[in-house]
């Protein structure tokens, strides 16, 4: 069984889908750190459930202090110090980015999370921060050693993410030359970072989403001993994730610097989100391997009428069917990464590519979530009456899994933004172009006339049949990109 | 959008499918109570997590004594009052069980195991049981009171629960006209029940599924004043259905009795299986219903875009899809309740209606399950960010439907068995010969060749193929029956 | 050994004591009641540790509801039926609501935390609100069923609760004839009352105790629809009194209602400071018989060298010893509580009596909570290894003891207060006019020249020293008083 | 305050009471890691509760594996690399061994407990094992890097420790030239060290203690591949020392090697338990020393009534009598050290200062003890509310001492074994003779002459009266002791 020998290791898996993998010796070193060290951190981690935060310290002040397991900081520092976020600005490039997010996500899908925020941070400050602004806090986070600073991009308040237009009701009023913040979001991860980007509306702005702007948050306060600048309600008792803290954050009239023009802040916002949806992509098709790995792991040992069960032939077949899936929904997710590549640095007005590439993000995020949603359960069903139980760490996978189908946006709102992506800017027809490398002509026909069909009908029939044509699309074209990276 | 009214109550869609609800002003008590004290029980036991054993009192005699929430015994007691055991012999029907089942499991899965389990120790004493041994312990299983005796079966141990014949390693020995049993169950559910049946196999028996034997073993010896028959070496760390304790049990010369002949066992087993998966399929109907009625509340009262967000058409369209697939769910769940309500009584030879049975049962217990499973992952992802909290309880759903997706055999035992009995007892011709009552001729024809060409696979494509084409046939079943439940 | 059969019940041992009991079929039936439920609702909620608090709704809407375990609320209602609160103003007299505590803190000290704290609202209210205060608020704070409105005192902040006159830092805004309070509050039991009292400090008024007011808070806001007029911060996770939420609470622009003068706050805020002293040290005593009666249950039942170890000499003198004192323990807190029913209706200026009163309750706080941790420290001892375990419930009165211990201020408080009452109020020699009905002249004289010898020395020193002669006094004065209830 | 500085800090306080430190910079080494790794990982690990048991693995296999935190061992190797066992033995002194863990459990009491069996199992192998026996295992034991073995010391069973010659029925069967072993230990610290030391009785042996011998028992069976010589029935959910894995340990038909002669088991038990009664009374005294350290932190940051706290008069008089009863409780402590240094290595029959060493050590396990629960207990009143929460730590220390206080034998247990050392043996008139070398001789007399009166007491009243004596006894021999060490 040649072919499932990949799913053991998330560096040979990319060396069977990717021609050439950059820093390949870092990769391999983080993959062995994982292997000797991380797994044990991580499962630990896990079972410890959310972190404590302790809000005063002993004398009455308030520090809003996250009591984590000590290790969390090894497992966390380890990333950053690899590059995963200094590294695409230095080297002006994503693709290490990834690579190392894979390459971790094998082993903890969560700790993604805190340097997907952390780039989301360091990479808008990059590009619309002042020179003053830059210099100011840039440094810090490019760190390469365990001083590094975290990020934190803040955009969800209690309304809900799905419609930021009038979930964001933070308010942003003007302070000499910077701004006071002050609102409450809601789900805020890697709560405790020491800069945070957030979404909130300048006094006097218009509704909806073209009032928001996007500002720079310091933990402290600047002029002040120490004093914090914004506060942790609480930690948020998540099912999975529990290497990252995710908050509820307090802003009062918190210091705040405002990054690129006032009035097109929304941008700024979706440039922050494609980051982190692309992360999300990525991470949830590491989460499908990782499944497999630990299911195969067990149906080699599992023996039942008389062999080991991965030799029984219906389960045989799911696993080299589901390997098969695997290898398309990298494809897709890759593909999305290669375009945001090549985009990341655009600004409003942005490129043909550029639209582009948001389809294939939508496209990717929600194939890539819901294969992994699906192969998490599997890979329990796999283990049988052990994938019940939180002791053999198969559950884990599945808890994992959703919270990566509904983070940076549940499939409703991939579908519906996809459609909006297609409708005005015609990506579809970008897409379509970039299939027609690769894919039979007929096949690619008829799944432009489908497409076609429902863009053509009425606003309301064409979004409630939207989801069957969606999750064509986003298997067709993951087949396709799939068929070519094999060759 | 009337037509989703139905989901918010259990009796009131069971009232739509059905033509006629005995004991209805039961159900609609058992309603009640749950919609005012029983749903508060339930989450707070599930929050509470795996209750505690304590081993020794405090004279360090063992005594294995269960700690659960106090409460818990209220909501348990209350199923069994109700009639969910003894109407089933009392009224030689299990159709108020499973209505009962039903209407229960809508506010907690797991509490329908204990009742479950406590069917399938009182249904073989009733059948198998010497006239002794009934007038011994049936009585208690049949209060109407709180005093009323628990059943269980334990039949797994830690080899696994799919291949019996090589995983049942107690073995039974002769005393005097009692027998002894020593071995460990792995996945004893109800672990304390007073009274078990157990599967074992005698010294000297065959090896495989023949020489197995089925056993009454009694939570305390006889003769001895309060000690006890069997122990509980730990309770199981589930990640849901908290109502009921799992535990490994170690069995020690524990006091034993035979139930039907010795050589028969395995049959006896299968008929209490029956029982549970039948009870499987029915929970995991209801849960779809449950994790549609908390996502239906969730969408009406959350807005977006300036409207509930069950006015998106999108969402509008996935609730409607999704009802009509429960409907089919459920007419395949029942239809397989009223084929076991005519058959639990046959003993081996069966007739063919008992075939016809088995293959329904295994098509029902795979697709609910399937479909509660997925179910429960929508409703999260309806409720977005909330869902991935544990404050919010849509979480649940799904811990609790992977549980049915596993229990009572992974979808991979279901297929085997499901393809098992059809090629042995023809059972899909009677299925087919059901279906032309109702189905239109052509769909049937070609659902029937399609699964005629699987049947002609060599043996091992054959099984590695089986997937597709079991799912095909519980869908179409299941709609098919459905459309004559409408009617 | 009939003496040592009087701590198995509570109210066995009040008869033991008193005279004579008022109400004593209630008490037999509260006694009942927790023998027979009580008990075990206790347990599974000490178990089930900290409560949650759900601070937003399905819809977003902040809530702050706390999910005590369903039971809690059986439980809680139980003593306000009973009369725990409403007897105390309809009868006039606290004698019902003290002999009530000791019966309920036999079996769950924490319980007596929200009775304690309604308590605190009505009276105040009672004595000091206007009489449309009073009309509008005292009838729900007063009912006889589970409906009942819950009262909370919320004085301490995070500076601390010792230094009330520097620790109260919120602040009170005149409203039209109501005002408007903003500030956090910290240690705040029965977070969540539907009625609470708090400490602030009207604008402009002077720094220091004298500067303090006390209002009445309601959960809602009058004139919106349901909004929360205050908000839970979160709860604390304290080691014990798992009964009773205790939280942070943050009140903004909150309404609330002056009681009394507004510069005579803190005489209000030492009458509900003398309720709920009082009421800990009752239920000290009440936790010292307990942990005694589960040692003495223990030893009964658990043998070593050949006998049941509370038949072993040295256990034997233990038990006879530490009851004896116990019976001192009771003496003193039951002469608190006489003492407060004389005057917990007086306003100031206050009588000599109350000055008395507040030496004993002083006395009585600090002793009976010492004897009470260190009785439950021994009764771990008992136990052995057990005590140890979470298992066998022995070291869960050690952990509710240091609560006691702490609460309603320190040792360093008690005695600190009661030097201030004995210089300021001469409450000594008041104490030792009482104490000359009953106490042996000679000894009695001893006492008062120590005493003065200490009251004589240099501040600094005074208090340094204050330690050992205020536990002889305390320790005297209980034995004396014991002696007179025994005769 | 200069004299309350060397609370912070072990070691300092060690040189304040020591001529001298043997190893000093090892020492410091070890207080330096502790300072800036080993506290948050204690911390972390106290928090995390009671680690879990896998007893199977994945394909089913018996495993009996313990989920530590992962840091745990990162934590616990440390100290046996810094030679807290093999420096006993090449050193042939256990000062080194006595200072590292008054070092070491300033900061975690509980990780020396593991160190504390580890050595009673490596001393008596390396003072009764043949030469095979050692050669076989003592090198494992004596490692100095992370591949060491871990020792246990399994002597009680459920029926209880004190009264071993009834609680012990572990029976030993001969097999060979080894044994084999069939009981269950119910207080088994170090579940799952590769080599344990366990009481157990040969068959045919006479009843009573004078039938117990001791066995090496090893974690694996020898010639079978790896499979398990014991079981751990379960972890036990202790209130405390979470760093030390206690558990069940089932013995079934396990290899065992016998140590010394079979007619003498009951005197290596009681060698073995010398080591690990000092180790109580020194963890006891460290412990003392570290709550006494945070809550004097607590005290300078804490500000009341304008000033830090412990500038209040009351408060700095209880630190600093606390303080000096710290220094006799170290004195008796270390006396009982420097006595069983130069007693270790002797067997029966005894010399005369084993006799005196065996009082002093009961005198200071007590005392110890009991001033470590009394100065926890006020440690938590020092940090008022604060003192009631989990989160801030204070609460951790009286959970840890009760441990101490209860293990290596209760209270009840130290007097009547010094009673019957005292008279048996005369061990007082050793202890006298001592002390008249440095105490006042009208007290010393005045001692001797109450002493002597319990002890002519008939046998039930003596008993019955021995505590106050007890504890006079022992808080006069460390009083004098530690002027001595002042000097």
């Amino acid at each position: 069984m040649a072919s499932l020998d990949t799913l053991r290791s998330p560096l040979e898996f990319l060396q069977s889908r990717l021609p050439s993998i950059p820093h390949f010796d870092l990769l391999a070193a983080e993959q062995e750190w994982w292997k000797t060290e991380g797994v044990a951190i991580s499962g630990t981690i896990d079972r410890a459930g959310t972190p404590w935060v302790r809000m005063f310290d002993q004398s009455g002040r308030r520090v809003d202090e996250i009591l984590y397991a000590h290790e969390y900081e090894t497992m966390l520092r380890k990333g950053y110090r690899s590059g995963v976020v200094w590294r695409a600005l230095e080297e002006k490039s994503l693709i290490p980015t990834y690579l190392l997010m894979y390459t971790i996500s094998f082993y903890d899908p969560g700790v993604c999370c805190p340097y997907t925020v952390s780039l989301g941070t360091a990479v808008p400050l990059a590009k619309y921060g002042s020179a003053e602004l830059q210099a100011r806090f840039l440094p810090q986070l490019l760190r390469k050693d365990d001083s590094v600073w975290q990020g934190a991009t803040w955009m969800t308040e209690i309304g809900g993410g799905s419609d930021l237009g009038a979930g964001v009701k933070t308010v942003a009023r003007p302070a000499g030359d910077t701004w006071r913040l002050t609102g409450d979001k809601y789900f805020a991860s890697n709560a405790a970072a020491e800069l945070a980007v957030a979404a909130a509306r300048p006094e006097g702005s218009p509704p909806g989403v073209r009032g928001l702007a996007l500002f720079l948050v310091p933990r402290y306060r600047r002029n002040e001993d120490g004093s914090l600048n914004y506060f942790i309600r609480r930690l948020k008792d998540k099912i999975a994730t529990r290497s990252v803290p995710t908050g509820e954050i307090e802003l009062r009239d918190s210091e705040a610097y405002l990054l690129g023009p006032a009035d097109a802040g929304i941008y700024l916002i979706l440039e922050v989100l494609n980051l982190s949806r692309v992360a999300n992509s990525v991470v949830s098709v590491a989460l499908v391997q990782r499944a497999m790995a630990d299911a195969l792991a067990y149906a080699e040992c599992r023996t039942a009428f008389g062999k080991p069960i991965v030799d029984l032939p219906l389960l045989r077949h799911q696993f080299e069917d589901r390997l098969r899936t695997l290898r398309s929904a990298f494809a897709l997710a890759w593909e999305s990464v290669r375009l945001l590549d090549q985009v990341w640095m655009e600004r409003p007005p942005y490129s043909e590519r550029y639209h582009l590439f948001r389809l294939v993000a939508h496209l990717a995020k929600y194939w890539a979530a819901e294969f992994a949603a699906d192969t998490a359960k599997w890979a329990m069903e796999v283990h049988g009456g052990l994938g019940t139980l939180a002791e053999y760490g198969a559950e884990r996978w599945l808890r994992e899994a959703m919270i990566l189908a509904i983070w940076e946006g549940t499939p409703h709102r991939q579908m519906l933004d996809g459609l909006e992506v297609m409708e005005r800017k015609q990506a579809h027809k970008l897409l379509f172009a970039r299939l027609a490398e690769i894919a039979p002509a007929q096949e690619l026909k008829e799944m432009e006339s489908e497409l076609q069909r429902l863009l053509n009908l009425p606003p309301d029939q064409k979004e409630a049949e939207a989801e069957a044509v969606f999750r064509r699309l986003a298997v067709f074209s993951a087949d396709q990109l799939a068929r070519k990276y094999s060759q």
